[in-house]
């Protein structure tokens, strides 16, 4: 937040009363008008910066997806194995998404919203959780921890096969049928050993 | 369909007539009047047999799944090693969905209507692929060709991993963004190489 233009403050403040809103009332009940009393300015001067909520939102969704992204860049650059930081990065997205949904319920229409309406965001973040497993899968095998397979298809693989443990529309499903957090998170467990198992070198 | 009650029997042609105007006009626009005018009886006749179009509507989707589960059991009574049939169980029911979705697209809200309303079918159908996927899963590694490894655990994991290839609202999502089916059942692939490699005995 510091040495930012007067625009992108202005933008990052308006961002900040909305999410705070979001968080306190929902994103469908908010509306640009509390918004624009949120920041003490007027709804045509949080025009100026956003042309809509939805866009407002798109801004939100942006940079929490990206300190999500830095949180798991910085554990794939952490210590340990390629397999153990792998499965670090996968327990620390499956516990933001839990965080992000059932912690916080009234974010939840938020991020339905984002992922209707702001689908580049999602795939862009999607794109760099590949990159870093991609990454670490490199790494694993030129260290010899993991076979010599295709790191690009087994990222996409794993990005699919751990689905269930990040998609909201499924753990919103999983835990709304009575699944407590915990024992899902244990069943990702369950999953990253039976993938790591796939690719080790014996 | 041969002897049958006649009780049974009429239910079994008031589901087949429902589930041919489902598949011509959709769930949402079929009305119980239009499947008593098919079956040449009044709706009150039809209502005799079911309390409801919903109740119909589990009727068809308890016997569809009958089926899959019968061709499933099939196919893991078959010849070759576990992991193979294991493989072709799995592959068998990603086929059976995207032709349940795609090719007949006028299914999918009656499917949708099944998943909302009539859950308990669908779970008896997960809890006897689960079952299968166990049975193989013991052969497998009775005849040294798995790892000893807790066979209802594993079999979880497998239709955790597998569910974007199995999920209808996932598929609907993935070939809605334009992959096909054929990309998406070579992943499926993909997904079963790693998983099995995960188990195998080396």
């Amino acid at each position: 937040m510091n040495a930012m233009d007067p625009q992108s403050a202005t933008r990052a403040r308006i961002a900040d009363a909305a999410e705070a809103l979001f968080r306190q009332i929902g994103y469908q009940k908010t509306s640009v008008a509390d918004i624009a009393k949120a920041c003490a300015m007027s709804p045509a001067n949080v025009y100026r910066f956003f042309p809509s909520k939805s866009a407002i939102n798109e801004a939100i969704t942006q940079r929490l997806l990206n300190t999500i992204g830095n949180e798991l860049e910085a554990i794939a650059a952490g210590k340990g194995g390629a397999g153990e930081r792998l499965r670090a990065t996968a327990a620390h997205l499956y516990r933001r998404d839990v965080e992000l949904f059932f912690a916080e319920k009234r974010m939840h229409d938020m991020v339905g919203a984002a992922m209707t309406e702001h689908w580049g965001v999602i795939e862009g973040f999607i794109a760099r959780v590949l990159a870093i497993w991609e990454g670490l899968l490199r790494e694993g095998m030129a260290a010899g921890e993991f076979r010599s397979l295709d790191p690009t298809g087994i990222a996409m693989t794993f990005k699919q096969c751990l689905l269930l443990w990040t998609h909201p529309i499924l753990l919103a499903d999983c835990l709304g049928r009575g699944q407590t957090p915990e024992e899902l998170g244990t069943q990702q467990q369950a999953a990253l050993d039976l993938m790591l198992a796939g690719i080790a070198k014996n």
